[in-house]
């Protein structure tokens, strides 16, 4: 076989493999049950491909990860998943070392826990492992989970951190460089819980191109590349869209509320699904496919659709 | 004079006094400061015509009236106000007693205090006084403020009563019959501090042509009809507007959170002002017009002011 011939087969190999998977992040409001029914986690094992997936636990967000690591052993266990690792990381170091991070080269899913995003983009960004992160989402099909600090570090600009005041605030929230799962978003969490709109609408007045997406506790948004989206769990999904608004944050002083008029506001409620038109595959193809799968899906909505379910290519 | 003349004089008259001046609303969300600045009751006495104007003070919506009367009696006090009069009513047989309400005949201002909205309404709706207030307003040119139940109670349709939850809710608000110096609106105050955002947006899920209208604390929307609106205060003013949403409301079940997609959204720090293009008088020609006066008014706000500041006529 000529190396052209290898190239060709791998890629047909690949193509195969990909056919009825191109991969899925579930993104975690935070405070997800790891007790007793465990909606999400069980969705999240699931879109692994079951129990006998292998799937990694990377706790760097967390400065208490042996902590985590044991939740999320726990739950897993309990769920009959049997080939679950942690990987524990401390240093960029060790986000490079090819040694430590081998069990993500196969990995079927890989979850991210809570902590602080700014910490876990420290740790991780640009390192070998999001590289292979990158690799095992689009070119294996594999399953990325992240919960609150791992939820937020899922797009490309990453909401780092920022107060929650009543209003909007012109520069009370900073955007930090993210692992880019996703594009032209910017993620919250714990979202009603800790009354998060302000916050979201802060970032979307500064940085009106990114829709603001708001996960609620025990709350995830599961997005399927190429396919569509389905919310689990107990709460909403919240999705504020400024491009289209009028607003003087530019004109006025730090720390004043900005103007803002015609914010488009949609809340998905647990149990909401939507898939692309004429999506290929996947889950939306499913016997049990809700009545919201086939209706038509209204233009502001679709649009968010498009952009989430993107098939980015590695960079 | 004929009787014929009579009119057509009296119609003049009228004429010439309202030209300046079309009416108020001063629709305060609750918690206006009373001892310091007083930047909101000192607009209410401006636009009632200053010191020298006759203010009627309605306890009616509360239970401890002459507490409430106290309270402003010594800010009006303060104001240099000094024909303040308390119309203290206890039932609907006050409400239509012309001796009793006959200060309100020759009022400049009419001020609701905060309460319970629904016991505003039964005692002062329908009545004559309902009549005279709405005459002050259309035929004399009067101002009318009123604070957290005294400003839910302006509109036409009410919010009654409801909780305020994480999320929307289906059927957790309900609605009464208002005072309807507004239509097509619906009114919530203490609308930040109490996290409302949800309550206002079960509303509208429910009744999409109603606009809802959050209004923070020491916060006012300053209503002058057929010229323009402004927002004084510290807080703002959250406007939702469901009339081109998509929703399942009609779908679920009492006490599910509803699917909501392509809800408006408008947040009017308090400084705001907007006038209606070619409006022919009042505030809106000060020489302090702000900024903001002159600026192109956005689509979604322009017919928000027009339905606001609609010169409804006496029904």
């Amino acid at each position: 076989m000529t190396a052209r011939e290898k190239i060709a087969n791998a890629q047909a190999e690949q193509a195969d493999r990909l056919a009825g998977n191109h991969g899925h992040l579930v993104i975690i409001g935070g405070g997800e049950d790891k007790q007793n029914d465990m909606a999400i986690l069980k969705r999240f094992v699931e879109l692994c491909g079951g129990p006998s997936a292998k799937i990694v636990v990377i706790t760097a967000a967390s400065a208490v990860a042996a902590k985590m690591w044991d939740a999320y052993d726990c739950a897993f266990r309990d769920l009959g998943v049997t080939r679950h690792v942690h990987l524990h990381l401390m240093t960029r170091h060790d986000a490079n070392d090819e040694d430590l991070i081998r069990d993500v080269v196969d990995a079927d899913g890989i979850f991210m826990t809570g902590g602080d995003q700014k910490r876990l983009l420290a740790i991780l960004g640009g390192t070998a492992l999001d590289a292979e992160m990158h690799a095992a989402l689009k070119l294996r099909g594999a399953c990325i989970g992240g919960t609150s600090a791992g939820a937020s570090a899922m797009s490309g600009h990453m909401l780092a951190q920022g107060r929650a005041e009543l209003h909007p605030e012109k520069g009370s929230v900073s955007l930090g460089a993210g692992l880019g799962f996703l594009h032209k978003v910017v993620i919250d969490q714990h979202f009603s819980e800790r009354q998060r709109l302000s916050r979201l609408l802060s970032v979307v007045a500064q940085n009106p191109y990114l829709q603001g997406i708001g996960i609620d506790e025990d709350t995830a948004l599961v997005v399927e590349r190429g396919v569509g989206i389905e919310v689990v769990g107990e709460g909403a999904v919240t999705i504020v869209d400024g491009r289209a608004m009028s607003t003087n944050v530019a004109e006025i002083a730090d720390h004043a509320t900005p103007e803002l008029i015609d914010v488009r506001l949609h809340l998905l409620p647990a149990g909401s699904r939507y898939a692309l038109p004429g999506a290929d595959g996947g889950d939306a193809r499913r016997s049990d496919a809700r009545r919201s799968d086939a209706r038509r899906i209204p233009p502001p909505l679709l649009e968010f659709l498009e952009n989430i379910t993107k098939r980015n290519p590695i960079s």
